[in-house]
């Protein structure tokens, strides 16, 4: 007895994403990869462009919408923004299924995303339709949509590290302070000069401090969860490792809380989470231990000193390619297509 | 229908051989891991000593023989030298099955033993039915025995490079040198300043010059191979990376033969071979592309401008905590139990 | 004509810091190290030791106060707490000038020592006598003192950052967040488990939130720069580099202000400091481009979308072993002594 | 009493070679950089170009050599071959002096040039005048000499592990294999896919097997020294880090001797050189020993098991970017203008 599998395309297959992507789904249980495309590899084996792969014969090709159409039911996009949402128009119309790993279908008002990415939202009714795609809040939706807007990787972090108060009243909404500290593979794969190994090797640095794009989807998820208008700061750092992300998040408190009970109530709210585990009392997360793996982990600690009152420090770990991008990806299929949530994404992490 | 389960044991489970091991039995289709010891560990959870663990409520439980016995049927021992050696005599006497990880039942010769390891074999009988673990080589042994000593990591990846042609009278076996170069895991997990992360970091360094105890083992399975006693020039260095060994090996060839054919030959000789990829002319192996695999890489080349002659200079890359331990221990598994010999080794690396 | 040279001695000069001091007094014009103490590598040759040093035939010599008296005027401590206390003690009632690299001098408070330390001060009087080494603060005292304590590495980059705006009306005292990022010399030279190259390389972790000993430090400086009782957040990071320290300082303002004016203020505090630089509006500092040196580089960054109001985001960079500590100790002898301030101190930090 | 600055210019400055160049230049007693050009940076300030550099107002400039002669009386290139070719032959027409850290001037067959640079030599004659600049060789013709090649890096770690011993009878020079390991840093500032940082980091890989142009430089060199044609193998490998270079080199030994006596005849012939060491017997060179110093470190080891016979194995190291290019430039210009040899390089390396 043969297993019916579901036939799915990456379009963008070239970068870390990509790649990250092909990695999981082609392990995957339930899915076949009938394509993935690269404008600058096309023609060329996967296995010969990126020597990890093997046992497979997929080869990279152009991205022809017509031809491709017929080859798959769910399109993976992980292209550049704007080319993302042409794309996921097109798919769309056809009646295909679409998860997208670009920003372009993420900001729910066309006038932000124009702000923050410098064009302008051709397909605003299809953005109505999006599903933002973190599992952990939107599942029911996820199941039911055709298009899913997959979540950036420092949303990914911030947003796990802080749902689970967003709506309580303790909290000083207006105190967020996200400060993350990210691998270089976010960076992307083309070759630019701040990113050369002799650049990033022994150093740390901030960037672009109070103007990442991911500041407005973070503020629009926390608004959300929260049922209130929510500005945080958000300030990314560039860290000499290839994969992994850790958000240290400050939230100020308007009463007293015991940090017992804020753990539990972590716990309660990822009490069914396959992929979401907060750590014990004290216990420091660390992005290794998380590396490769769909897996994030949470701890909350509790700071007295204060002159403001007090506030709580969480610290969020996730690897950016996988629960940052490619991981959750697959999570929401598994999800649209009614397989194991968790299924191809099990792995316990390498350490070291 | 429940599918049977094998039961295994890890014998010293807290270093980076053992969890790795753990790593790759918890993922596999076709055991159960029903104890896990740690003399340093006992009695913390699995997940509680090695965070990148979730899904299992192993705890680690001290090293006592009697009760081991009754709980599994194949033993992992990731052990001291010695100590092993006793530990898998007693298995063995047991009737259980043993695939020992450290040196003790590597060395056939009990002087050879003795001479490297600086303590005598007790158990020379129990050494002569000991099978040495590389599948490439020794396939239908391991398939018949029940004491597998598993490889050591340099000796697995110049082994692998060298195999192919260590028959062929074109070889001058008398002009072997192999020039190693491994990631710091190798050098195991207890706290040891040269090993602390400011000594290796930004720094490459030779050791053991002359006297490194892989020395023996690869003389021997090359003689064994060659059919005549050969001695080899063997240099490890210490990289600053996690994982990864890359073998450089260089050998005198005694008459003019063609590069392609040379290729060829290691292609036939690896065809059937699921974890040992020849690449094609002129590409470079990298040990990005195997880490986290039980996979490994060759690639051969022949420099014709040496005084000597002409010279094979072959490239082998392998993870060294998974074809060069635990990957291999799991392979055997697989072909002593006849599952599938690639269950729960399939993965592709994570790159980057 | 021969110049005469402060004789000078280390005590405890086989850690990162004690190297590091040996390596800028080796090469500094106007002293000569007449001593250095080790327990673990006393009667070996430095350049034994530490491979990194020739041209100089010193031996690391056990502590004994009553040898070490006659050998030298001043004395760098780089011992433990509490023994840097008495050692300190005995030497400034021998007349010697101190400059201790430990935390037992910095803390003012002895009982805040003591909470922080879990050991009482037993030197009050002398305590007070002790002036914190922070050149751009109290370099007029520094320059009268016998005894200096040197500030910690947190301290210096914190500071640094915050200095120029701590009097000033339009800051929210109540509202600091110090979240540091740090390389592993910090954690000093000996063995332990999580600083082994395979735990630190390729991760991130927060240690010590709400808890670290330089979290009083900290604050005992601030509120004595703005005439007022400071608590503060403050949170550091483990990075996988060797060197370097980067402090991302979040300050929350009363009033609007105009960023520039900001820029200015802080190129006015530090015009004639030879150590520390304000970048141009919109430069991120990076901790390589102060390796291995005593620069301090700063930016500014004005957030407006707060919901709080603005806030300001200061960057500092500054290199742990120097600035954060042994680079600082050479610029406070200079200053003692009247030697140019930056002599031995000017080299350009190595790039990459 | 001012004393008099030798003006220096740098051509070609915004490559890694050419900034540590400045470096130490900057920091030189007897020079004045009165020059430097770039053409991706011309008219930027080199302190905003390189973060590291601050006590500087040099701007790079366009390389017009009419301007530049008249700038200053030496000059160095670090200028892509051919290029340099044309500029040296023009600089010494007009009566300066010159050190070329290009391949351009380092084959002195023209012919072996053209066949490895694949581009014609044009200056024959001058090529004729040019002194390899490898001062523990030449010395003495570098002194009267108006044209320096400064040799390669992998060149400089090889003929420095290699000249005591290749007049020598007891070795087989047709048996010499040059195994190198590289820092990252010699492979440029470019912006290249292949040094990108994500696939660097946690790598380690072999590349121009039997192709590396800088074969011809060692084999020149070493059949000068020999007195005889030597052809040699050299694998060099790419590792995870900025600086460093490794070469282990092997040679084979016509009779036996004694290893004391090797490590003596190796002490004899650096006795007097201010930057090469031959450590103790059994101690292991580091890279980050001579990391960001002029430094060469050696250890020679004795094989007694091979085969063939006793075979030598000598490691060798320095900094890629020091003693393998702009640290040896320097010392060239001390011995050309007769200042102390040392002068500007004597800082010991920064360890950690």
């Amino acid at each position: 007895m043969t297993k019916s599998l579901l036939k799915v395309a990456i379009l963008g297959g070239s970068g870390y994403t990509g790649s990250e992507l092909l990695r999981l789904l082609l392990a995957h249980p339930n899915v076949k990869v009938t394509a993935v495309t690269s404008e600058r590899s096309s023609g060329y084996l996967v296995s010969d462009v990126f020597l990890n792969f093997r046992n497979t014969d997929l080869k990279f090709e152009l991205l022809d919408l017509k031809v491709l159409t017929k080859k798959a039911d769910l399109f993976f996009l992980c292209l550049p923004h704007k080319t993302s949402q042409e794309t996921a128009a097109f798919l769309f119309s056809a009646g295909k299924k679409v998860i997208d790993l670009s920003a372009d279908y993420r900001i729910k008002n066309p006038k932000t995303y124009q702000e923050w990415y410098n064009t302008p939202h051709l397909f605003p009714s299809l953005l109505k339709k999006a599903v933002y795609g973190l599992p952990e809040i939107y599942r029911n939706q996820i199941k039911k949509s055709s298009l899913i807007a997959n979540p950036g990787c420092y949303p990914a972090s911030a947003l796990l590290g802080l749902a689970p108060i967003m709506g309580k009243s303790f909290i000083d909404t207006d105190s967020i302070i996200i400060d993350s500290k990210s691998g270089t593979s976010g960076a992307g794969r083309s070759p630019l000069q701040p990113f050369m190994y002799c650049e990033v090797n022994e150093s740390v640095k901030a960037y672009a401090v109070t103007s990442h794009r991911h500041t407005p989807e973070i503020e629009q998820e926390l608004s959300s969860l929260a049922k209130k208008n929510i500005k945080v700061i958000f300030t990314p750092h560039l860290i000499p490792m290839d994969r992994g992300m850790l958000s240290t998040i400050y939230v100020g408190l308007k009463k007293n809380i015991n940090l017992l009970n804020v753990q539990k109530l972590y716990q309660d709210f990822y009490i069914n989470e396959p992929f979401v585990r907060v750590l014990k009392n004290g216990v420091y997360p660390t992005t290794k231990a998380v590396k490769g793996s769909n897996f994030c982990d949470l701890s909350i600690f509790l700071n007295k000193r204060n002159g403001k009152g007090r506030t709580l420090t969480i610290i969020s770990v996730i690897d950016n390619l996988l629960k940052g991008a490619s991981g959750s990806a697959v999570q929401n299929m598994n999800i649209i297509y009614g397989f194991d949530e968790t299924a191809g994404l099990l792995n316990s992490p390498q350490c070291p």
